[in-house]
């Protein structure tokens, strides 16, 4: 059994960025390094004929109200963007771009572009803002924009994506512990039930 | 405030079932009488463009394991019924024809027809099968299975189908509390925690 998990999130993910503000202490509560990997929903919806929440109706109303719910249930700082969804390329593309250096990094710089999106209201889409984003964490502004157009990290992405839906992951937030697939924020008790247990 | 709660649910929702075998005890816990509507999935999904959970792509597959799963974790028999999904306009009528005269004993009458369903495999969405079940709790079976095709019960089942979709209902199963909406069986810690404190 490897020590290890996968966290898969779209950076356009109210509940992505919900599980990202829990998902680390879970994992370290049971000795589990948490593995994050920035996937593109919009790629995934089209394995599934899925549309994108906010965009269904009815549920999609259900789905605004119950972020802000779920967020202050978890008391963790949350504003719905005015414009969303956004592509997310861009966050995704820096992540990766700091990850190949240092994966550490790459989750703070996650942190700190989800924060900037559902608590601060930016535009994390707009690659000027994902390279800011970067620049403020130390990495250099430049080089972080330039990465989005890399063909390195266009291809790092596909991968991520293509790995994901490889796996079955069809949301985000998704996890996967030793083969086994979570999904969904609301599924954190039965992923640490899981971790706790060992499966049942 | 009511203390009362509603729990909408279609008879052929794995995860209603779950819910059903939970919700009066959540109810009890905090002094609340649950009302139970038997709803018709397939017409609430005409208003989200929605497909069945076991239809989609990938998802699907996720939704069979995932509610075997769940039911093992929340130590509920459950086997997959080899028929699924069914019309559930049998036994939804034939609960409300108990419920016009007495709404406890089509409570009863609806955890029999899911047990007979999700435990025991026998197609409920069968008219026979669905005034059988009624008759093995004392009903009168032909009465029962003539109820299904009476006017007025197909007029009740309508009518809790069109109040559902009026209060925003677009799944099972589907709580509401206060005017408060709740959807999912994977919900229900999140429902327990609303009854607790009042909400937040």
């Amino acid at each position: 059994m490897s020590n290890e998990m996968d966290f898969y999130f779209d950076f356009s993910s109210p509940y992505g960025y919900l599980a990202s503000e829990r998902i680390d202490a879970l994992g370290a509560k049971y000795g589990r390094k948490v593995n994050w990997h920035p996937i593109l929903l919009g790629a995934v919806f089209k394995q599934t004929g899925m549309a994108p929440l906010t965009e269904v109706p009815i549920k999609g109303d259900y789905a605004k109200m119950d972020f802000s719910r779920t967020a202050r249930m978890l008391k963790i700082p949350f504003a719905m963007p005015t414009v969303f969804p956004i592509g997310s390329v861009a966050p995704a593309r820096v992540m990766l771009w700091i990850a190949s250096r240092n994966p550490e990094a790459a989750k703070a710089y996650a942190r700190v572009a989800y924060r900037a999106f559902f608590v601060d209201g930016f535009n994390i889409g707009e690659p000027a803002t994902a390279a800011a984003l970067a620049a403020g964490l130390g990495h250099d502004r430049t080089a972080a924009q330039a990465a989005i157009d890399d063909p390195q990290y266009k291809a790092a992405l596909k991968m991520e994506v293509e790995q994901a839906i490889g796996r079955g992951v069809f949301g985000s937030p998704f996890f996967i512990v030793d083969n086994e697939p979570f999904w969904g924020c609301d599924r954190l008790a039965m992923l640490e039930e899981w971790l706790k247990t060992g499966g049942w």
